[in-house]
């Protein structure tokens, strides 16, 4: 990536140890770590604490992230439905045929995917309003379950990535995990990639040498797949290639629009640290310092700047600071101004 | 939308009056309305603010949104250089022909949608290898340019839609916009479908009157057209059909595409709005207190209150807290924990 070099100064910060040695790090470092142990909902919906530990088993509900065995059986369940209904109706379907269950299970994935190679159409009112159907519901699956799994799994590979990749480098597995942490989309987006060149090659050394297309061809044809253009000229036409075909499509396509994805992913976050980098570099002023003193004492504490900077960012917006603001006033029964243990224990008695 | 009954708690809280009689509003809402002054990214990067008022002209290049003129253009560019190379090469095109010049501009589009009917296949190595990259490329505008250029559309339109669909309520124009703002994902879901049975039906009329297709076939081709699934069984034969294709193939199947990011936007809003109403109403207990006071004062202040909800909701990370947090620090020269007037003057006096 060229612009490697305008994030690191940013993300430096994080990771070295701090660079003021005129002032009491310290007492910084530990002011700063104390919001450490407020929880980040990371940290609460993260893999590991999903099913036990969480506070509040709602928040499972509301983030609802289905797990592999999920996404395997709606899919097996979606595609067996699709497959069964065009099985019934397999006269009703025109083209190049191998056996009959293959062709209702690979004629469901060319469609689901949106491939449409056009080897198999079909050809009565019934399987026409059928396939209009099944593709639509398709795309929302493809889009909803597949990305997410699809997302999970690149992450789990993140790692062997990043470990063939500094087999030499020193630095523990914290280390790793850190660097991982911190360039998160970026070694997605490498991830992918090698899947997919995987992915492109398998794809093209099986079309050459099994359906017997020249070498030329099978490229193309694996390219007019996993991008699901699929214009049909070359498709799979043997029994054992639509068998492979059944697999290959379904991983290609979603990898090819992963891709995309981390790519358009790695770009908005790379104008987020350009913009942050712009926000926190920026002369304060002070009409900045008024207007970041959100408590009117003139001065402005170190949570007023972090609203103030992030607001600035686009992280948090006005709606997002009201919506706390009035829990806040709910909760400051004394109107004080702050929060204080006596504040909570009145207001959750009066509740 | 079965879910509106549970937003509406929290949205309401925004728009209407105070609902504590019981407490002093006036300073609340001032204390609150101060926040306001802050520049929020969404305002420096409004449509009427760039080009002139910016107080740095780098926002510009970090947001980059390509205007509509610039979109178009950089369409016309792409496609006249596809359908010139396509029209250079037109005898390497197998299929059904027309037109030459309107031929390779029709393939150009069937190709960088992903359409990819079949009805005109390269059908050399040359051909094949340049719709390859082609397609390659075609998505990768189609997805960066197109959808961006998409969501200002729709963003124009909803008031539109809105102004129609209640013509009869009371209420001025800050009310209909307030309104939008509010539920702006779920205006430009509705805009978006509007457009498209629209654009479905526009399609199945003209398959079904111009290019003489049986009623069901000509459903059935919008149907594998706007979804990219293209078997090519039924397609666009004549002259005329194919020039109404290039306009029409790009709009709608841009507008299933943003029609599913809606949804799936909607659908992200829903569960961050019911997380957002969780982390607010959950009991505040002490060891929240205590991990919320992030200047170790032993009282909570609003600022500090809203970080601790925010970072809880997931609006913002560790990191960003830290980032910001190092800018304070560097400006806090005196290290009182708050940034005053004479802070600003000595820490950018020392730069």
């Amino acid at each position: 990536m060229a612009n490697e070099s305008a994030k690191r100064p940013l993300l430096s910060g994080l990771v070295d140890p701090p660079k003021y040695p005129q002032k009491n790090t310290t007492t910084k470092r530990k002011r700063f770590l104390r919001s450490k142990s407020a929880p980040s909902v990371d940290i609460l919906l993260g893999p590991t604490e999903v099913g036990g530990t969480l506070p509040d088993s709602k928040l499972n509900s509301i983030y609802f992230r289905p797990s592999l065995k999920q996404v395997v059986l709606y899919l097996v369940i979606y595609l067996g439905a699709g497959a069964a209904c065009f099985y019934l109706v397999k006269d009703q379907l025109a083209g190049r045929k191998t056996n009959g269950v293959l062709d209702a299970i690979y004629f469901s994935i060319v469609t689901m995917t949106t491939v449409g190679y056009g080897d198999l159409v079909p050809n009565s009112v019934t399987t026409k309003l059928l396939a209009s159907v099944f593709v639509f519901t398709g795309m929302a699956i493809v889009g909803m379950l597949l990305s997410r799994a699809a997302d999970y799994l690149v992450e789990k590979q993140e790692m062997l990535l990043y470990k063939a990749l500094h087999m030499r480098c020193k630095g523990g597995e914290a280390h790793m995990l850190k660097q991982i942490e911190t360039n998160k989309v970026k070694y997605k987006f490498y991830t992918t990639a090698v899947i997919l060149v995987l992915l492109i090659t398998i794809g093209t050394v099986f079309l050459w040498k099994v359906e017997k297309l020249e070498f030329v061809d099978a490229f193309y044809c694996v390219c007019s797949t996993i991008t699901t253009l699929g214009y049909g000229d070359k498709s799979f036409s043997t029994g054992g290639g639509r068998a492979f075909a059944i697999f290959w499509i379904v991983t290609s396509t979603v990898c090819v629009a992963q891709f995309f994805l981390y790519l358009a992913e790695l770009n908005a976050e790379h104008r987020q640290k350009l913009l942050a980098k712009w926000v926190l570099t920026r002369r304060m002023t002070f009409v900045d310092l008024e207007a970041a003193d959100l408590d009117d004492d003139g001065v402005v504490g170190a949570a007023e700047f972090i609203i103030y900077k992030l607001k600035e960012m686009g992280k948090i917006s006005e709606e997002d600071i009201a919506l706390v603001m009035e829990e806040f006033e709910d909760l400051d029964i004394d109107q004080s101004g702050t929060l204080s243990a006596a504040d909570l224990v009145l207001a959750q008695s009066n509740q």
